[in-house]
């Protein structure tokens, strides 16, 4: 039991690399995230499923196709599924991200940014 | 969309009741709910599903039949499911709980504590 609890400033202090998201513990078939993000992420929605952000640190906007929302740290926001939307954050910020195990982070929206595979830490 | 942003400091202090969660948000059929909690929990379970802890702010421990964890803020812990747990807190702890819709925060052990229908704040 005791091997498991997680620290996530202890996983944050582990990788550096922007809008590559770490699995950090699964709850049923769910999955939790963390992320270092800065600059624009890609526009994208998830068919299937909401999303949840929590900022842990620094703070982040989510664009949508009609508006914008800026989130702080000790803020979260669950994304709609179906909704189209953009991560942004002008300066390095650190979230948790929460989704079904299996979500692309791009969506269908492949490229640079996509991750097929899940990467613990 | 806007109205959907969540920031968890101004939830919590909608509230000051002691192992009273408060649903601030749902992701497809789970649900992000807030505690105030001091004081020793219950012994209960939950036979068909995990269920998350994240400290947000002060101390926890949950203890184990076989052991005992403690959580600092920014620490967070996934109960497995049908392993009985009793969460405890020497002082006022802040926790953000995440577990699916529907689920008793007693388990199956009715009592005072027992929380059978969800009130959002």
């Amino acid at each position: 039991m005791l091997s498991n609890k997680i620290n996530l400033n202890e996983k944050f202090s582990k990788f550096t690399k922007h809008w590559s998201p770490r699995v950090i513990a699964e709850m049923n078939d769910y999955q939790f995230k963390i992320a270092k993000i800065k600059g624009e992420f890609v526009w994208h929605d998830h068919k299937d499923t909401d999303e949840t952000f929590i900022v842990m640190e620094g703070e982040m906007s989510i664009k949508f196709r009609d508006g914008e929302i800026k989130l702080c740290k000790g803020e979260m926001f669950v994304v709609p599924k179906g909704v189209e939307h953009k991560p942004c954050a002008d300066k390095e910020c650190k979230i948790l991200v929460i989704e079904p195990r299996g979500v692309i982070n791009t969506g269908e929206t492949v490229g640079k940014f996509t991750m097929t595979e899940d990467v613990w830490i």
